[in-house]
C-alpha cells in the first residue's frame, strides 16, 4: 500500500509520474536523454548499469523493469547476459570496457566520494571516454535517486518477474517519453 | 582536478550543467520545479531538506550551496536555523512538521525501503499532507543522486563556506533555470 495516495494498479515509478507529473514530466525528459540521448555507450549497456545499481539497491520495481528492457536492447533471448551480470555477479560476458563501468557505477552507489582515480584510469585505459564514464556515474547517480522515490513511497510492486516483460520491451521500443 | 574534461574555475553542479547541457536542461528544470514549484512546504524549509541530506552524504559543494540558500530564504541572518539543524543536528527551531519531515529524508537517504510506516504517521500526525510527505522523499532521493554526480566526477569544490555566499543569494532569487 503506498504511503500517499496514487492511481491505483499503476505500478512503481509510472504511479509517481502521473500523480505528480509536475516534476514527472521532467524526469522523464531526463531518462529519456540519459538512457537513449547520443552516448558512447549503447541503450543495452546503459539499461543494464542502471538494472545492477537497482539490483545493488533492492529496487525490485526498478531492478525488474530495466533489467527486461536491457535484455530486449541486447536482443537477449535466452537472458544470458542480464541473467549473469544482474543476478550472478558474473561480467565475463561484457568487454573489458563495460567490466571498468560497471565497478565505477558500483562505487558511485556507495558514494560519489568512493570513485577513486584508478577506477577512471582503468576505465580510460579499457577504451572509455568522458562519455562513457560521464554516463556511467550520472545514471549510477539517477538510480539511486529513482529507487529511492520508487520504494521510499512503498508504490506498488508486481511480484513476478513475468510482470515486468511487456513493461521492458516497451521502454526498449519507445522509451520513457510516453 | 575533475575526472572528465569541465569548464575551467567552474565549480561543482554548475560544470557539468555546463559541459553536459543534454541532460543538465531536464535536471535544472526539475530542480526548479521541486525546490520552487507549489508545494506545501516553503521554499527555505525545502532547501533545508537538501542541505541537510547533502551533509550526510558529505557532499561539500552540495550541502555549503543549498545551507546557504536555505538561510536567504528563511531570513536567517544570524544563520541559527541552518546552522543548529544542519551543522549540530539541533532541529529544536523547526516545527513538529519539519522535525518529522527531516527524519523521513534522512531514512530515504539510507535507503528507499528504510521509510517505515511509522514515519508516516508521525508526519501526518504533525499536519504533513501528502505532497509535503511526497516532496520530502524526492528531495531525499534527488541530493542522492546530485551529490554522487557531483563527487563522483571530483568536480571543483571551493574550501570556504564563504565561497558559497553568494551562490546561494543567486540560488534563493533566481532559482535554477539561469
Amino acid at each position: 500500500m503506498p504511503y500517499i495516495k496514487l492511481p491505483e494498479s499503476v505500478p512503481g515509478m509510472r504511479s509517481l509520474l502521473t500523480a505528480y507529473s509536475d516534476t514527472g514530466q521532467h524526469l522523464s525528459a531526463f531518462a529519456q536523454q540519459l538512457l537513449r540521448g547520443a552516448s558512447s555507450l549503447s541503450g543495452a549497456e546503459r539499461e543494464l548499469i542502471a538494472a545492477k545499481v537497482s539490483q545493488v539497491n533492492h529496487c525490485k520495481y526498478c531492478m525488474h523493469s530495466h533489467a527486461q528492457t536491457a535484455r530486449h536492447l541486447f536482443s537477449d533471448d535466452d537472458n544470458k547476459i542480464v541473467e549473469e551480470v544482474i543476478f550472478r555477479n558474473n561480467d565475463e560476458a561484457l568487454s573489458e570496457k563495460m567490466q571498468t563501468l560497471i565497478k565505477i557505477a558500483l562505487a558511485v552507489q556507495q558514494s560519489g566520494l568512493s570513485v577513486e582515480q584508478s577506477h577512471i584510469d582503468k576505465a580510460r585505459n579499457a577504451g572509455a571516454d568522458d562519455k562513457a564514464i560521464h554516463d556511467t556515474v550520472l545514471i549510477s547517480a539517477a538510480f539511486c535517486m529513482f529507487n529511492r522515490y520508487v520504494d521510499g513511497l512503498a508504490t506498488l510492486t508486481p511480484d513476478e518477474p513475468e510482470d515486468y516483460v511487456m513493461m521492458g520491451k516497451r521502454l526498449a521500443e519507445s522509451g520513457y517519453l510516453k
